[in-house]
């Protein structure tokens, strides 16, 4: 199979930059999003556009999702119907960040339908998926994974076979759990030096590129120095990721307290009206 | 004052890689350590040996202290006699992770007797001592830093001074508070992975070069899947640092849930037996 035509549901900040690295890179992408206005820019880009997920679907050899929640999954698979009307031998991606049980149900409904499901969440964010330099983490059939290989390269760099369908969504649990520590280390440490007084840009001299460093330190603890919280990654979004963690890790008999109290802090944030705020607005809930 | 007579109180595993370097710089080094044995292969790379601390306190114009705890900070400095011995118009470093309050009582009594006290702790471990790679951060006058600078560039590499007494040591209390949330991140990550049946070391690829890497998910993680939990820093000085940075946060009215459960989790660690082992052994909290 070379060169399917790929159909992409969803055409937000992340499903836009992926929708033109795979018509960079030669292929054919049909279009649809909840939202019709949001998505018309793509089609001066070369894609075509839909008016329903089903009619999206039936034009397609490999449907990519790439939409909110897991709610908003588990409709556009079942509910509006991507497997009822998916051709047989077709692909079905799903790249939101989303359950890894779900990822399993849609595994086990395409495969009794002749259909082969990947779960594919990614990392790198909107300026990843710009770039095409995108961590794709994949989880289902090994024989799929290397039939859609070329599709994850259009899209990212880092494109990591996982296991057994749920494994690429697992993969991101571990990704985002790793992350939700961290902020706590990041803003406390931040927080401590304000409260001793301390230049917290000198502070960040002595610590970055050491033991302490990391990902979350470099980019994001200048951001909440300088008072910027700009959403790369929404506070939201990052809560749906630690809740489906959460559940998920329970359910397996794992106690994980660090994740556990980055939740809530961010839970209180989200509260208090910081959802749409950038996941380095954790910093505020320490002043 | 250049190359001034430098004494060196503490030979452990750290003091040994600092003294060699400044040895190398060209310096003449007085030593002392509580157990003689420990330092005698020093005097063979040319170091001159005391039998107290106030003989090589008396012969020397700067003096470092590499000691364990702030227990023995204090001692050296208050009941062993480095304050009263020291000649006036002396310099005295403290480069122990210490208390940054008990940073400014030495500072104060020093500065009373005429004699420049710095606190400098340092970060990089005993490869970042053997090589001279140290980072380390100072607090003190600014200008004593500025004389004693090519003291700490003969051990180091990233020198940063921070402000006033006491803030070197408030500024690796931050880099201690960092690290300690982000072990429980990688921790949780990869005991989630373990849990749902996935390679540990193909997730590690797919999220080590991304929003969730660290220093510790680069080089402790894995260590942890391999069960090599032999100390490059011992869970027992972790646990030290952790309690002044505790103590020193709640004075200053700051939460660090992070660090009040990065805490917790070590503290039952030590109580198993493990207080000798690597801070990297965090992941048998998880198992």
């Amino acid at each position: 199979m070379d060169k399917p035509v790929i159909g992409f549901i969803g055409t937000g900040v992340m499903g836009k930059g992926m929708i033109r690295n795979l018509i960079k890179g030669g292929y054919s992408v049909n279009i649809y999003n909840r939202t019709k206005e949001k998505a018309l820019d793509l089609v001066d880009d070369g894609a075509r556009w839909f008016d329903t997920i089903s009619s999206c679907t039936q034009a397609s050899d490999v449907v990519v999702t790439m939409v909110g929640y897991p709610k908003d999954v588990k409709d556009v698979y079942f509910k509006d119907g991507i497997l009822n009307h998916a051709k047989k031998g077709s692909y079905v991606i799903d790249m939101t960040t989303s359950s890894p049980a779900l990822a399993e149900d849609i595994y086990n409904d395409a495969s009794s339908r002749g259909i082969h499901a990947l779960d594919a969440p990614v990392s790198g964010g909107d300026i990843g998926a710009q770039k095409g330099t995108l961590s794709i983490m994949i989880g289902g059939e090994k024989s799929a994974f290397d039939k859609l290989k070329p599709i994850f390269e259009a899209m990212g760099e880092n494109i990591v076979y996982q296991g057994k369908a749920g494994s690429g969504q697992h993969t991101k649990m571990c990704n985002q759990i790793t992350i939700a520590s961290n902020m706590m280390g990041v803003c406390e440490a931040l927080a401590y030096a304000k409260r001793a007084g301390l230049n917290e840009e000198q502070v960040l001299k002595s610590i970055t590129s050491g033991a302490a460093g990391s990902w979350s330190l470099s980019n994001l603890a200048p951001r909440m120095l300088e008072g910027d919280f700009k959403p790369g990654f929404y506070v939201k979004h990052f809560i749906k990721d630690m809740t489906i963690a959460l559940e998920t890790a329970k359910e397996m008999g794992l106690m994980t307290p660090g994740l556990e109290s980055a939740k809530k802090l961010y839970e209180e944030l989200a509260e208090n009206g910081e959802e749409n705020s950038g996941t380095q607005v954790l910093y505020k809930s320490y002043l």
